[in-house]
């Protein structure tokens, strides 16, 4: 693990670059206001911890009142657990015994859930869940459009059900139903349309159960682009929404139901870079490229200079286009850049800076940085 | 820093997923191939540990003739010395007092080299320098055609060869010449014509040095797609060469002067991934997404299936695309894949797991992971 790039008390400007940095109350009103939404909406969060991999934050959303977190990985299940979260749902499918054996281990100290989308992964889960003397949660994951994992919605699940329900040493917790790919739909009624696709086949789903009279507890999923949709249709009882704490140059760009951009959060994750040359009229290179931002759904945003763009990252470094920038760069200068992409982005990190008022306040370590096992 | 995925006499198939494997024949046989070939040339290698991050790589770099390694960052510099190596180059420019009074203190225990394009960062040097009671090998860096750092070649650049060598504390060592996108041209005719503009300009560089009486020892650059270009010039010295260890799929696509693919060097470098979901015909999903595997520079290939291909990256998933393939996928299987683009993948994981036979032989710790500053 490296080293934190700051001490407490430091300056913006004293950072060493590239640094992961929290505008800590942008962040703060985030938490504050999906908060308030969905206990105005009366649904639960269960807040997606693989954006931020870090317990400190997790433990935030939670006195805030999110019930727990999900995770992707058993890995970062463990990293929570180990930072005092008891209420954790990995949220896709986990095979080989090692992974399981170490799921099954977590749910001695906390509540464990599990998603499964398939006969077999369930029963080496009880099996698993038998051996190690636990009980596991778990939520027939079916596909409502994103075309990955899950099980097909309606009579298939149905039965897979069935066998989840029948498994001693699993309990039956629900479904999740996840749209990943709406989440980025730009305009507000698309979006409103996909997750309306994905509600009738969670219906479907819940018709086909209870024709077998097992009790459905929760149906779960939805995330910081959709959440208004599926919080408001009558069907699920949990959001799984990640990237609210932190917003990023792609989430910026969705729409609202007027058209105007997508303000329910504010931004509150920079990457601080240093102007490291600039031999070019028009142009500046920084120290940060694909080490340093996830890239892979754009280019990142700089907050720092209205009309500069960042383009072209190689490995470590970037190029700053300044024909449109409101100013030049000085040569040496510390900026802070909006990442395209916050969840890969923090996977590059093993601090956090968290600054209030232009001075380092918190490092909160990220403790699942790299947890991808 | 997470823990190894495996243990040493593992077979494949027990490694945990995702995890990054070393083929260890063909990583011997890459080390071996380009220390003949840079030694028919009557070159030297200066191996680019941007790519592997790991001293024990490097110090089997410089134990079959390398003569050091490059770095991109301090923290990999830092990274390197710790593990022993005593040679190390910077190959870009570093700004703020902290991170060059960090290069300073390296210069006590090694050959420590940095690059600048600009005079008031070579008076900030040789004040570090001469603070710490060090000297540190300088190279001005010119810009060869890449359109990123460096100053211009021709008499902006001799000018500043001229302040670098009055500077006290510095030692003017020659010259960095590093045309990074004429790697990735894939026919070696149109690479060979970059690089032959590379070589003008280095060449008029030289005129004007020549000028003022100022000794050039070193004219350093070139990688993995181009070094065959630099090393027959005749005014380069040193090569940069890093992927050449691993290969990357990137790199598979360049073509030599007959049109055929680029086999100098062997795929080495894997991820092992897990099928962990396949509910659709034609289709699976694997445990590695952009947290896993560098995709900037173009999607991985499927080594253990024929025809099949590997899609659409989230976070934490991908998805194979099986229409073609030479056979159906194996829920909970273990496949290889070879990674789009090696450097950013590397950056990802804290272990190379080292195989040899198809059995774990070495675990190697990726002590440079994360050290982006």
């Amino acid at each position: 693990m490296t080293l934190p790039p700051a001490e407490i008390g430091d300056n913006l400007q004293d950072i060493d670059t590239p640094a992961l940095i929290i505008d800590l109350d942008a962040f703060e009103a985030n938490i504050a206001k999906l908060a308030q939404t969905v206990s105005d909406y009366g649904v639960r969060l269960r807040a997606h911890s693989k954006t931020h991999k870090c317990p400190e934050i997790a433990l935030r959303q939670m006195a805030a009142g999110a019930i727990g977190v999900c995770c992707q990985k058993v890995g970062e299940a463990e990293a929570m657990v180990a930072g005092g979260v008891n209420n954790v749902l990995v949220t896709n499918e986990i095979w080989g015994e090692k992974k399981l054996k170490r799921l099954a281990a977590l749910a001695k100290d906390a509540t464990i859930g599990i998603c499964v989308d398939d006969a077999t992964n369930a029963q080496d889960l009880g099996q698993v869940a038998r051996d190690a003397g636990v009980e596991l949660d778990v939520y027939v994951e079916i596909d409502v459009g994103a075309g990955r994992c899950g099980i097909a919605p309606g009579k298939a699940a149905a039965d897979l059900v069935g066998i989840v329900d029948a498994e001693e040493g699993l309990n039956f917790q629900g479904l999740q139903a996840y749209h990943g790919s709406a989440q980025h739909i730009r305009t507000a009624n698309e979006r409103g349309a996909a997750i309306g696709g994905t509600c009738d086949l969670v219906k479907e789903t819940l018709a086909e159960i209870a024709k077998i009279g097992i009790d459905v507890p929760t149906v779960t999923g939805a995330g910081t682009g959709s959440f208004r949709f599926e919080a408001t249709s009558g069907i699920y009882q949990e959001m799984q929404c990640g990237s609210y704490i932190f917003m990023d140059a792609d989430y910026a760009q969705n729409k609202d139901e007027q058209g105007d951009p997508f303000t329910d959060f504010r931004h509150s994750l920079y990457v601080l870079v240093t102007v490291m040359s600039a031999t070019k009229p028009g142009k500046a290179v920084v120290d940060a490229g694909h080490k340093a931002l996830g890239n892979d759904q754009g280019m990142p945003w700089v907050a720092d200079i209205p009309g500069a763009r960042y383009q072209r990252p190689s490995d470590d470094h970037g190029t700053l286009i300044l024909e449109k920038a409101a100013r030049d760069v000085i040569l040496g200068e510390k900026l802070r850049i909006i990442p395209g992409h916050c969840d890969p982005t923090v996977n590059l990190y093993d601090w956090y800076v968290v600054v209030k008022g232009g001075c380092v306040v918190d490092l909160w370590e990220i403790t699942a940085r790299g947890a991808i096992r």
